[in-house]
């Protein structure tokens, strides 16, 4: 394949949540596709779901590898050896360890155009697999500077076409950016969470929101994440150095009442929270948020949203906040700026239990 | 006062938020209320929400002291020399400093019976105030060995009559357990945030729903935090020293490949995170969820919880992720083990986009 069209064979090798959703993807989009696995069951439901399984027969321009980072480099090697003419891709979360393990193994990097989807769920396997994973989603492509420019346009089309956007980095920065991003605090969130294993149940019943959401991504899968940070070591070690550091600083100004290094370390994150991208990569800090407490039955979150909609009020996020032992919880609605005392006003005077206003 | 009743008359020293709000909520409950406050601003806006100014000639049976933890034990001694009859109590987030200080300076312990509402907004001053903003909401109350049991049942019954719940620890546990779920998170937070600085803007855009969860309280305002911090800089550095041997330990781990290590740490943290209260006490690892791409439009969340509501399945949480880029979010709705089927069928019966089920 020399031109940049999207290519009309397409072979996935590993039929897991993201093989087999971009497999059912393509064939939606009337794409020939193809699957193989090397776990029976794997193959038995990606069949049921309507997947077309892969045969020598099969000519594929262009393969996805959708094994665990752990096999990715020779299932690269062996699908670069046996399709000499194909663009051969991968959507591994961690990419440097990947790829040079694959060089080693003499992987043709002028065909290799690697690239990881932003679309990762808290459940795997091909029954959990979408035809919609992707749409509004985002991808990150990392060529290597051997990468043939027509091949990162086939994968960069292909992507467009599962309704998902692509930003390309290279390898060693997009494993830096994720070990920040994405690693670190999945590691904060484990140690705190396993800090609470010393703590009696019943102390813990003064926890708010606050320790709710530093731990939601502590239940995250083990095996899954002992791959990953084992995969991106370097660089998440890196961080880890960085945080251990700061960490130690901070305790050491706490221990000597050094005021004005607790409260320089409490602005810095002042600032970098207000770097996160919220929607349509606005920042929270523009939000506003109105507080309301609401019942716990069916409908009465409907009956608030109503009444929101209503007010042709956009919301931009919710949060909810449960009380302990009642059966009620307060219910947070963040707005644009600008846009709260529109609703406190409305959602007032159609009787709700307004609680406060940021 | 010798008996168990409610009091009918209460000064409230300090009108900020908390202190105005309880002001409120007593009056609400025909109790005779004043306050005073050192700040004329708060003293103006505490007058033109209603409340009546405290002078010599009223004689509390309660006084409330509602001041910022640096000046909490010199508010406390002056007012247990001034009302040598009334009970006396505080709303201080951390106690045993406070509770030092105080017997320094001859509070009489068997009149004082320190507790803290968990009612935090992230706003301050008597503007914010709501007569409603106990309701609800759950208070630790912390007796020292010397507080008379008469006057313990007292602040029970008002707390009781505001609308909360409470719970008793002593001051030393109180300020472990506090450190644990809501200093040590604040510190990780904004430790963690302000590493974001060192990145550029247009990297941060491949972070998802992880990052954004772990930096939020980081927006949290310094001044107040820095007080908290020293205020319990000894419970504080306890728990920061576990999690920074927790992180120095698995820091090794990861860069010499220990995957047993690492497995633990993060096993331990489903554990831990399993211990985390959810509504009614419930723990979050008892839900099930349904995810739901919606639209940008007033209106489109509630389409959505209004065909939640219809189905009869009660919503236990929501969160909602954006796309980068895009006029959409995809919804996360929490319910409980086994309902999580019926939403997902009905949803898609009225042509709402899923997007998984875990």
């Amino acid at each position: 394949m020399a031109s940049t069209d999207v290519p009309k064979n397409v072979y996935v090798i590993g039929s897991g949540l993201i093989g087999a959703s971009i497999a059912l993807s393509l064939k939606n989009r009337s794409i020939n596709v193809t699957f193989s696995d090397i776990n029976p069951d794997h193959v038995e439901i990606s069949r049921a779901i309507g997947l077309r399984e892969y045969d020598s027969s099969f000519i594929p321009e262009l393969v996805f590898v959708c094994v665990p980072p752990a096999q990715a480099a020779e299932v690269l090697a062996r699908a670069s050896q046996e399709f000499p003419e194909a663009t051969i891709t991968d959507v591994t979360s961690v990419k440097n360890t990947v790829l040079l393990r694959a060089a080693e193994l003499g992987v043709d990097f002028a065909r290799l155009v690697s690239a990881h989807p932003m679309a990762g769920r808290e459940v795997s396997g091909p029954r959990a697999a979408r035809a919609n994973l992707f749409e509004d989603r985002v991808w990150v492509v990392t060529p290597s500077p051997l990468s043939e420019t027509h091949r990162v346009s086939t994968i960069e089309q292909v992507i467009e076409l599962m309704g998902s956007t692509w930003i390309q980095m290279n390898a060693e920065h997009h494993d830096r950016v994720v070990a920040l991003v994405s690693h670190t605090p999945q590691i904060l969130s484990s140690v705190l969470a396993g800090e609470l294993m010393d703590q009696k149940p019943e102390d813990l019943a003064v926890s708010g929101a606050a320790l709710s959401d530093m731990t939601r991504i502590a239940a995250s899968d083990p095996g899954l994440w002992k791959e990953i940070l084992l995969a991106n070591s370097q660089e998440v070690v890196g961080v880890m150095d960085s945080i251990i550091t700061s960490m130690s600083r901070l305790r050491t100004a706490i221990s000597t009442g050094d005021s004005a290094t607790i409260e320089e370390v409490l602005t810095r994150g002042n600032q970098g929270r207000s770097r996160v991208p919220g929607k349509h990569g606005g920042q929270y800090a523009a939000y506003e948020s109105v507080s309301v407490m609401v019942s716990d039955k069916p409908g009465s979150l409907a009956e608030l949203f109503t009444a929101a909609g209503a007010l042709d009020v956009n919301l931009e996020d919710v949060r909810i906040e449960h009380v302990m032992g009642r059966p009620s919880g307060i219910v947070e609605l963040f707005v644009r700026q600008g846009e709260a005392e529109i609703l406190e006003v409305g959602l007032v005077s159609q009787g709700f239990d307004f609680r406060g206003r940021t």
